[in-house]
């Protein structure tokens, strides 16, 4: 039987064109975030299903690859359910592995701990354009600092980043609270069981806008009172540090104290310490979908280009799940293939000025003058030039075309030397 | 329920001291190959278990992470067998995916084609000491070139990297030919149906011996006379490029003629042009599990760690089980895990000259002080600092040996002005 040559529904192969493209933005990302003293780890790819399904991921975990159990343990005949039959699973994100891996080695790690991970995560997604069932995320993350200057250093670090390998696009950083966001909906009066069906409408206004979100309110129960002072609330708050502040005092029988003052003195000293340039703005319409967040969250869209590029926020009760204790954690993730679809769209980007240079040697090649070649090759290699060493194929254009493909500008031919 | 701590049986952890040296290595491995003109390229990590269960791999194929079907298409009432229930598996090495890879995408690549590829694979041996189920490969391999040009690139490639990375550490190369290792056998008289068992028992040699060898070989029944002639054949032979050729001339009869030819002029050829040092030679005793070698075999020593720190060969056959139509193909594989055992055990390696600095902040500082603080760390960022910043703890020095432990060096204490 003849092997598949595709690969595996919703995963893909990666051309050289954009594995330069994919390596060159890791690299700027790790560099990036490495200056900022994020340490990089690894986890394994494979992790316990039973911490795969612990509701710590939300609809992700409707999405895990699962492993079958081998040997002995797999009992095929006694198996009454799916649970029977595995053991393990692709991890859909890397999140919940670090707090795993800190509770693991919490004792080795300093603290706090700035991690910092890039790797493949893997959700059995319907495939679409632009949506793989394998991916890349980048993720920077801060454990044990319930200060705010762990949301400063995510946000200064990840715009650093983002700034460095797309200069030329423009960006915006939306901020939030999760206490404010549940602060103006207990306000409003909304019913504090009713509070997730709020947020997962409101989640919804970049696509139906406010009169939509307003409908959608009312159509689900809510008290007219309730819609309307909710609808001029979100229309009449400031989206400057100035205007949180103002709305801590006008939820201040709803929220704790703090809330307003810690988002508003993040986005003042993010915007007076930032080398980066980029607008950054409170969004009391943004909720991130993650059920895990306990803070402050986060979110970078790009000029031109829907969805977000990376999002992120606090996580502060995970880590207790493992420990029993709960830690303090915050984190920032960058979404890769979104930054590498947006790359290549704009026909990829400046990869480095090493010279590359292809020789093409004809086949038969005496073998003296061959070693004299190699050896030639060698240097130039020695001398940091990029030399790919070929046979010269019969049709000399095609091959230099597939080349040129490949970043070669320099060509040079060997042929045999005919007379001898 | 708690969740559980520990990886997933046989995977690991990666701690920061480890991944900086990983990290090191693979960029070193990287720059080298890129210079070679190895282009680097992906392939997803989960393979249609029919392309993972071909007989390609022979006995991974046992040590397969099997993927659970998901939806509609898991019927678990009907599944006869396990075979029922699966329909991807994790890759247990990255040669077979290049292969698919390059029968699927060979039309966009240039030809031949020199593909790097760096990325985890995954088998379900028994775990124990420095063998894991999840581990990294870097392989290169050269797709469409029949001449001994790809295994002269490739031991110039792979010795250069592995010069590069262990610049201390001797190391030889040892190469033959599946043809000599057959035509010897042919030679000596032992019947071609029972070749596989002269072998298996053969690449016993450096546990047994010769003379070990030579009792496995009459247990098991073959002709006294085959196995004198076989131990005085090898044993007669030379190690250079010399005795190669000389032992093409014994065995004329028994083998192709050119075989004995085209292994020395690599052996004098990778000799003449290598700019690293290590040693070089034929093993008439090596053979290299893997069935899908065709041509020359090769393994990579290095003093003082047994078993072999990387290896390759030539693989004819593979492509076309895919195509229908065979391509010459090549590879050489360094065992990077094998690497970073050897590196770690010598006490890590010089990683870079990056300043790595600390700056301790006391918790509770004031807000423009802060501010000022955080200016100066990312004006250090600018300039190539590595610049940590983190709340000071209530044991300093417990701190601060936490973070000499990642490789830091200079440290800022900032305190409160408690005067103020």
């Amino acid at each position: 039987m003849a092997l598949k040559k595709k690969p595996v529904t919703g995963m893909r192969d990666i051309l050289p064109a954009e594995m330069q493209v994919r390596e060159y933005v890791m690299n700027q990302i790790r560099d990036t975030y490495q200056g900022f003293g994020f340490t990089q780890i690894e986890t394994p790819c494979v992790e316990h299903i039973e911490n795969l399904t612990s509701k710590q991921g939300g609809d992700n975990e409707k999405l895990i690859f699962k492993i079958l159990k081998r040997g002995e343990k797999l009992d095929l005949k006694a198996a009454q359910n799916e649970g029977d039959l595995v053991d393990g699973g692709l991890r859909y994100d890397l999140t919940l592995p670090l707090a795993r891996y800190f509770s693991n080695n919490g004792a080795q790690l300093p603290m706090p701990f700035k991690a910092l991970q890039m790797g493949s995560v893997w959700r059995a997604d319907h495939p679409q354009k632009g949506r793989f069932r394998q991916f890349t995320q980048c993720d920077i993350d801060i454990l044990g600092d319930e200060t705010s200057m762990a949301e400063i250093e995510l946000i200064l670090a990840t715009t650093a980043a983002l700034g460095k390998i797309c200069p030329e696009n423009g960006f915006t950083v939306r901020v939030n609270d999760r206490e404010i966001l549940k602060g103006m909906a207990v306000y409003c009066g909304f019913e504090e069981g009713l509070l997730d069906q709020v947020f997962i409408i409101l989640d919804k206004m970049d696509k139906i806008g406010i009169e939509g979100v307003k409908a959608e309110l009312l159509e689900a129960g809510h008290a007219r009172e309730s819609v309307e002072k909710y609808v001029a609330l979100l229309a009449g708050t400031g989206h400057d540090a100035a205007g949180v502040r103002k709305l801590g005092e006008v939820l201040e029988s709803a929220m704790p104290k703090e809330v307003a003052g810690n988002l508003a003195y993040i986005m003042e000293t993010v915007a007076d310490v930032a080398e980066t340039e980029f607008s950054l703005y409170f969004d009391p319409t943004l909720v991130r979908g993650m059920s895990y967040y306990t803070g402050t969250i986060f979110e970078v869209s790009m000029e031109g280009f829907g969805g977000s590029v990376a999002g992120g926020g606090r996580y502060d009760k995970m880590i207790g799940k493992f420990t029993g204790k709960d830690t303090p954690a915050c984190g920032f993730s960058i979404g890769f293939e979104r930054i590498i679809t947006i790359l290549m769209d704009q026909g990829g980007c400046a990869i480095g000025d090493k010279v590359k240079k292809a020789y093409l040697i004809e086949k038969g090649m005496d073998s003296v003058r061959f070693g004299e070649i190699m050896k030639q090759a060698m240097e130039e290699r020695r001398n940091g030039v990029q030399v790919l060493v070929s046979h010269m194929n019969k049709n000399k254009k095609f091959q230099k075309g597939q080349l040129e493909k490949e970043g070669y500008t320099e060509f040079v031919n060997f042929y045999r030397e005919s007379l001898k």
